[in-house]
C-alpha cells in the first residue's frame, strides 16, 4: 500500500501495526478499518479512496488537507493515464444528462448549502484582495473583480451563462446599472435568484431563464460565465464557441470565463465525478482556446490564475461546513457527511498541490476596437477597467 | 482587382482611371506605375504587393497605415489558407538555418538600427503606461514590467534566451541586483551588448554568450525571453520545453515568455517572410502551452495581451525612421528604403486590425509554492509582484 502512494509524509495503520510512507514526520495517520479495507485500497487507491472514507472504512488522524496534499504530492510523480481523460471528456453531453447532473449535485436543496456558502450564496472561488478578508468580503470582491474586468457600464446588457444562485447577475445590476440575462438549469437556484430578484427592486432589469446555456439567444455587450464551463463538457466546446460568437457584439463586446483548469489534460478523479459532480471536467487553456476562443473567433485579452484563493475559498467553505455537522445542522445520514468533508478537503488539497487551477480568462471579439490601454485601472480606478479605443 | 481586395476604403489609380474599392471616401490611393504591374497584382495581390511596393511599381497616397488597415479589414472577411500555415511552420530550424535568419535581419548592421530604435537598442514591443511616453520612457517601462512581473530580487540568478543588444540584461542587473546569462545568436548584437556591459560595469554579473537557445545550461530562478518564441518555430517547442525544463527551479522558479503572436494559426504575411523575418511564425496561445507549457509541465499564471502598445510602438519607430530617409541617413538603396517603409507601416497595421498580438505570459513550474497573492503590486508596489508561499 505504501508503495502504490509513494513517499506521501502520512502514517498507515490496521490494528496495531503502522509504516510510515515517507521518509519524514507524518502529518496525518491513515487508519484502515479492517484488513479486507485494506486489500481493496492496495489495489486502487485513487478510485476506492473516496468511498472507504464515506463509508468509515478509512479513518485519517491529524490534518485532513495537509494528509491529502501529502499524499497528492507523491502521487503527481507517477504519470497519469492521459488518454482516459480524453476519453471520459468526449463522453456526449446532451441537455437531459446535463440536467440531470445539474440536480444531482445542485438541487441537494438550497438549505444544504446555507449551512456552509456565505450569505449571498456564491458557489465559486473568492477574491481575497487581502488575505484577511472575510468569506462575504472575498465574493464580494470577486464580484467585483469580474466587473472592473469587463468595466460595465450603465445602461449595457450582460449574459451570464451559469448563474447560481444569481448573486453575481444581480450585483452587476445593482452596482452597475447594467440589465442581465442569467441562465440555469437548476429549479432550485433560479426559485432563489427570482425571489431575490423580487425582494432587491431588481426583477425589472434582471431575468432569471432555466434553460440551457445552448438555448441563449439575442445580443450582450458582455458575455460572463464563472463555474460553467467546468460542466460543459470538451466536445461541447464548439457550441458554446457559437453560442457567444453569435450573443456578442462585434464592436463593443468583451467577456469573461472563470473556470477550473488544468495545467494538462487530466481525468477528473473518478470518485469526485461518480460521487459529486458527474460529467465534470476541468480543461486545459489550450483545450479552452483551440475549444471554444479560435472558432468564436476571439482574442485572448487576459488571464489570471487564482490558485490560492480556491483553496482559501475552499477553507472557509470546509470550517463553515464542520461547524454545522458539530451543531447538528446537516440533516443527511454519517456516510453523506463523510463524502462531502472529503470533497471539500480533497478539493483544496488539489488546489494548494496545483492539481487544480482556477482561470479567469477576459476576451473580446478578434480585432474589435475596445480594450483597456494598461490594467492598472482594475486596481486604481473606481471603475475598473476602459474598454475605449485605445488613444494610441 | 478592386473585387480582389475586398470593400478597403482605399481607391486605386491607373493613369488617369480610377476606382474606388469600398463606399466609404478613401484612406489612401494606390497608384499602379503601368498596366503590368497592375495585372501582376490582380493574379495574387497579397503576395506580391510587397515586392511591387518595394520597386516603386506600386506608390501609395495619402495615409499608408490607414491604408493598409483598411486593405488588412476588408482581406480578414476572407477566409485564410489554416493548412499553409502548418505546413510553413513545420519547416525545420536547425542551428544553422536559424543562424543564416538572424544575420538576414539582425545583421543588417547596428548603425541602421540606431537610426529609428531607442537609445538602448530595444527592438521589441514598448510599454506605454501613459499614452504620452516618449519611446524612451516607454522601453524602460516595459522592461521595469517584466522585471516586476517575474519579482526579481537582488542575488538572483536569471536566464535570458534571444538578448537582442542586451539592454534588458543590463536593466535586470543594475536595477533589480541579479545575475544574467543572456543568449544571442547575432554576432553584431552579441559584441554591442559586451561593449555596454563593460562600460556599465556590470560585466561580471551579466555574461553575454553567443549560442543558440538549445544550449542553454545550469540553472536559474527566472528564465525570460523577450521576442524570440517567433523564430524558434513549432516544431522546436519542445527543445524550447525541454530548456526550461531543465533550467528553471522547479521549487521557486517563474518566467516570462513575451512574443508576437495570432489568434488563430495562419503563415506569417508571405511577404514579410520571404524579405524581411525567414523562418518567423507568430504562434497562438494554445499552439505556445500545448508545445511549450504542456511538455514542460509549467503552470500559466498570467497573460497580457499588450497589442495595441506594438501598434504604437511601430509608429515611433517608423516616424525616426522617416527622418532618417529624410536627412539622408539611410545608405541602403531606394527599394531597401520603400521595403522597410512597408515593413513598419504593414506590422503596425497588422497590430491596429488585430492580425497580430502581443503576448506577455508569467508562468511557473506547475505545483511550485512560490505565487503572487494578487496582481496589484505589480501596479503599486515599490518591486513589484512578490513570489513567496501565498500566506493563506
Amino acid at each position: 500500500m505504501a508503495a502504490r502512494i509513494g513517499p506521501a509524509d502520512v502514517r498507515l495503520c490496521l490494528g496495531t501495526a503502522s509504516v510510515n510512507c515517507g521518509p519524514g514526520p507524518a502529518v496525518a495517520t491513515i487508519r484502515f478499518r479492517d484488513r479486507r479495507t485494506l486489500a481493496v485500497l492496495s489495489l486502487d487507491p485513487v478510485n476506492r479512496f473516496g468511498d472507504a472514507y464515506s463509508d468509515g472504512g478509512v479513518e485519517v488522524e491529524g490534518d485532513l488537507v495537509a494528509g491529502l496534499v501529502s499524499v497528492n504530492r507523491a502521487l503527481a510523480k507517477k504519470p497519469g493515464p492521459h488518454w482516459l481523460s480524453k476519453l471520459r471528456s468526449l463522453v456526449p453531453h446532451t441537455p437531459l444528462r446535463d440536467r440531470k447532473a445539474v440536480e444531482h449535485h445542485y438541487d441537494l436543496g438550497n438549505d444544504f448549502y446555507r449551512l456552509w456558502l456565505d450569505e449571498q450564496m456564491l458557489y465559486t472561488c473568492a477574491y481575497f484582495d487581502a488575505p484577511d478578508r472575510s468569506l462575504e468580503a472575498a465574493q464580494a470582491a470577486k464580484m467585483e473583480h469580474v466587473c472592473r474586468k469587463l468595466g460595465l457600464k450603465p445602461g449595457e446588457s450582460v449574459v451570464e451563462a451559469g448563474c447560481g444562485w444569481g448573486a453575481l447577475a444581480l450585483h452587476m445590476a445593482r452596482h452597475h446599472g447594467v440589465s442581465v440575462r442569467a441562465y440555469n438549469l437548476s429549479s432550485e437556484q433560479i426559485a432563489w435568484a427570482r425571489k431575490e430578484a423580487q425582494g432587491q427592486g431588481l426583477a425589472s432589469r434582471v431575468e432569471f431563464i432555466q434553460k440551457d446555456y445552448r438555448e441563449i439567444d439575442g445580443r450582450c455587450d458582455a458575455f460572463v460565465s464563472v463555474g460553467m464551463l467546468e460542466h460543459v463538457g470538451l466536445a461541447n466546446y464548439g457550441v458554446l464557441a457559437d453560442v457567444i460568437a453569435r450573443t456578442l457584439d462585434r464592436d463593443r463586446g468583451r467577456g469573461l470565463l472563470h473556470f477550473i483548469g488544468r495545467d494538462w489534460p487530466e481525468p477528473l478523479d473518478s470518485w469526485i465525478s461518480r460521487r459529486i459532480f458527474p460529467g465534470a471536467y476541468p480543461p486545459t487553456l489550450d483545450e479552452t482556446f483551440r475549444g471554444v476562443f479560435v472558432p468564436a473567433k476571439l482574442s485572448v485579452v487576459d488571464v489570471e490564475n487564482l490558485r490560492p484563493h480556491y483553496a482559501l475559498t475552499l477553507r472557509h467553505w470546509r470550517e463553515r461546513y464542520e461547524r454545522a455537522v458539530e451543531d447538528g445542522r446537516v440533516s443527511f445520514d454519517e456516510r453523506f457527511r463523510r463524502m462531502w468533508r472529503l470533497y471539500l478537503a480533497g478539493s483544496e488539497a488539489a488546489f494548494r498541490t496545483g492539481w487544480l487551477q482556477l482561470f479567469q480568462v477576459v476576451f473580446a471579439p478578434s480585432g474589435s476596437g475596445g480594450m483597456p490601454e494598461t490594467r492598472a485601472g482594475l486596481y486604481d480606478a473606481p471603475e475598473g477597467l476602459t474598454w475605449n479605443e485605445p488613444t494610441f
